[in-house]
């Protein structure tokens, strides 16, 4: 029989970064996680495949919260004007109160060469599923394909701005500023020469 | 004592294709690479850390044609202007003749996620030594990063087209057409408002 814990996934949440950052990541094992809010090793496996995935359980909501701002977007709108929406969204997904939990959770994967490749290895997955949405509404590859990897682009640039020691200004804010900064390094490029035949 | 094998790498290189593609990648061995081309495991192991590692032993190359690339860009070039030559430089890394064992590479790389795993994470590294040499010609962060991830996202998405069945167009031109596209998609994007004042 499994028994019900009320919150209990929050609460191993929020304990496995505490753990975490002050006793280290290597010394935390899912059982001290499980122990420290008074539920067992077993409740932890309930929740969590292992202790790095502690650290990424939000990833399938902030995906959902990506693809709804690509669903908001006006119908018939551009590429970027979709990904401009999705992060938009995104953003809504990190306010304020959450930065000090994810400056903490961010000390920790920085400090792991494992779990840097992890979170690298989602937000390619995570470009890979705002291309299908893309695709799904009518966008061909490859505009598809450079649109989203240019939103991740974006979302992980203002990320690692917005988490930086000092800093106080919104997700959304840098996430426009970051648009806007790409946006006039495109107008400052050269302008492409008019395509060569193709080899053949 | 080390006896010189002349050619050995390039020899392994080829022979662990060879049966990557004939035998299975899982199906083979560091042994059984070596002993195909008449050489022992303890040679193979003078060039590869692992059997993975031979299917990413250009990567070094790869990145200095990248960073040769960027070091030649005009004085006072843009940062894309920056990134468009060391994609020109890439490009001259891929020439048409290497196509066909750069297409049977990835159809080993893709049947393995362990192996396109690491394909990413080598592609970050990329993009994360680009963003250095851009800061190193006096680019400021987060402008370094927006154009070398740029960069990468536009290598990437020429180079799966490059190495589609049946695509014959160059690397070169692949990789100048989806600069052109993003730079399009760029100027079909809703201008952005004018930033906001920042939270504080």
């Amino acid at each position: 029989m499994v028994r019900w814990e009320p919150g209990a996934k929050q609460r191993l949440q929020v304990a496995a970064l505490d753990l975490y950052v002050s006793r280290g990541f290597e010394q935390t094992t899912a059982a001290d996680i499980a122990e420290s809010v008074g539920l067992t090793e077993r409740t932890f496996f309930r929740y969590f495949t292992d202790k790095r995935e502690v650290l990424f359980h939000g990833q399938s909501e902030l995906e959902q919260a990506f693809l709804a701002g690509v669903d908001a977007a006006a119908l018939g709108a551009s590429p970027l004007a979709k990904v401009t929406s999705a992060l938009e969204a995104s953003a809504s997904f990190f306010p304020d109160e959450r930065r000090a939990s994810s400056r903490r959770r961010q000390s920790v994967i920085d400090a792991h060469p494992a779990l840097r490749e992890r979170e690298l290895l989602k937000l390619a997955a995570l470009a890979g599923s705002i291309a299908a949405a893309l695709r799904a509404g009518g966008v061909d590859d490859p505009a598809a394909t450079l649109a989203a990897e240019t939103g991740i682009t974006v979302f992980s640039v203002a990320f690692a701005q917005w988490i930086a020691d000092g800093e106080t200004r919104s997700l959304i804010w840098l996430e426009r500023q970051a648009m806007r900064e790409l946006q006039h390094a495109w107008e400052a490029a050269p302008v492409g020469e008019p395509a060569p035949a193709p080899a053949e």
